[in-house]
């Protein structure tokens, strides 16, 4: 588009009026000056979301500006920051008035929610996709980084898993005898929760976590790997949601554990304790209304197998998460 | 791509050795960390480049590669900063090993010129585009904005005006008596300087300025704006290179005007300072080899005319840049 009609339409969607002190200078000028808080460190995430690829075409534009900020929340979360500050580099095949206003303000809804303010951005011209990059705050002490997984400490998840992979097999595919169950989890797929409070928190007890975006064992994967150790998962400790456990019957047994092992979208957190601190988490996440399941353990196997009630292997064919456009 | 495939891309790609010491965890983990400096400012600038849309499709992966980051880098000349750290949100049709290879070297050669580090990035797949953020630091007091500009003050731009958009042109129309010509724009076009360490000295003198990369008329446009002023440019000041002017005799009077006062990609510098600044201005630009040329003044009309020697109006018809796959 041309450069008027970007300035255009900077200006008409995306001047969000200021609420971060922090923020000297925001959208409008060659770059945002930004003031840095004294004694903390950065936490940066950078996000983007290709329409047909990582959401379907048909997602609703409040619910694609939802999700491409929950996304990058979720990795602050992971880290255990204090979100910040946004950018937007939206790229538009027209300037649909009407998709934009509703962009807009779920966008703007979505930032005040989390604190965080809007201070630059892009509108360019091509099909659709929508990059964000967030910066937040951290303690330099207090992180949550994937390499300081130890041996002997335990697995917790946040929320349930599966149910985004559910939602979206369930938004073409199967005719839903209760259509909750259809509601329920594609509003996990569309609309997942970053559980930033509770990590930035969390991070007094947990040195160690990451967010679950590609699939359970591909991120945890992620954590073995920078922390050179293995693990054991319990797979029926892994927590369902009751949506899931009603759609169970209409699975096949490879699908059912594809899902739920490594099904992406979930953005629930993968959190890994001492031992010695996990009724502190515990609670904290009960006074926060977080559920968090205890999943398995770290351990110096160098791999990582995922065991039933009788302590027997489960055989995998999974290759983490193949985003639904490649399936 | 699946996610194994993103991080294999990450790690086998983008994965360059860290050499800043405020990067305390680079790409890899859920967030980068970063250690901003104290009493500094952070600058904070985002750009996507889509491709047939900012560049010709037959494009090389360096110039690619360069120019994605070279935009940006204008952008924080334009206020003055010092490049620091960039994230980069790659979006590719494929994952061709050789354009990755070639765009990856040439990526990491022009971070290294510019003492800039990747700190975080994401690779998904769609359609071919790059965003590039990048952060800079600046001195409180010291930033050039858009809004500073004072009736009085001299206008300033560096190096030549229109040889990108004369590049553009040349890619595919022109025969040309001398291909020296071609090269030489077609070069300025793909291979934009970014004026990052004379903008950092200009700072002394100079408290408004912006990069030329929607066209002088544009951009000037928009600190009249912010500044609540108006300007009168001297048409025959415009600084032409010598491509420029071989080239003059094959364009039609209004295509001339366009290049020179609205051609994009350009990415030089406008400069606006108090006269009393000006000789010092000049003796910087000449210790740097910067061509720093004069070409109008601030006034209080609160329009932009262009006039020739004879201090007659120019008549525009302009609307500032259009990329050239709206043209």
């Amino acid at each position: 588009m041309t450069a008027a009609t970007e300035f255009n339409l900077i200006n008409k969607y995306f001047s969000y009026s200021t609420n971060r002190n922090d923020v000297v200078l925001g959208v409008g000028d060659d770059c945002a000056l930004l003031n840095p808080p004294a004694g903390k460190q950065l936490a940066v995430t950078v996000d983007t979301l290709v329409c047909g690829v990582h959401f379907p075409e048909n997602t609703s534009p409040e619910d694609v500006a939802y999700k491409s900020l929950a996304v990058s929340l979720s990795d602050l979360a992971a880290m255990g920051a204090e979100p910040a500050w946004a950018t937007l580099a939206l790229t538009l095949p027209n300037s649909s008035e009407a998709w934009l206003e509703e962009f807009s303000m779920s966008f703007k809804k979505t930032l005040h929610d989390y604190g965080v303010q809007l201070v630059g951005g892009d509108t360019t011209q091509g099909p659709l996709s929508i990059t964000v990059q967030l910066t937040g705050f951290v303690d330099a002490k207090k992180t949550m980084r994937r390499d300081a997984a130890k041996v002997g400490d335990k697995i917790y998840v946040t929320g349930y898993l599966g149910d985004a992979a559910l939602g979206l097999n369930l938004l073409n595919v199967f005719e839903l005898p209760d259509p909750t169950i259809r509601y329920a989890s594609v509003k996990k797929l569309n609309r997942p929760l970053a559980h930033v409070g509770f990590a930035q928190k969390a991070v007094e007890y947990c040195a160690c976590a990451i967010d679950i975006s590609d699939g359970l064992i591909a991120d945890l994967g992620h954590i073995l790997k920078a922390s050179a150790c293995g693990a054991k998962i319990y797979f029926d400790q892994l927590p369902r949601s009751k949506a899931f456990h009603k759609c169970a019957v209409y699975l096949n047994d490879l699908d059912y554990k594809k899902m739920l092992l490594a099904g992406g979208d979930d953005y629930e957190l993968c959190l890994v304790i001492p031992a010695d601190n996990e009724e502190a988490l515990l609670l904290l996440a009960e006074s926060m209304d977080v559920l968090l399941t205890h999943i398995g353990v770290i351990d110096n196997s160098g791999e990582l197998s995922v065991i039933n009630t009788s302590g027997e292997s489960i055989e995998l064919n999974l290759s983490g998460y193949e985003h639904f456009a490649h399936e």
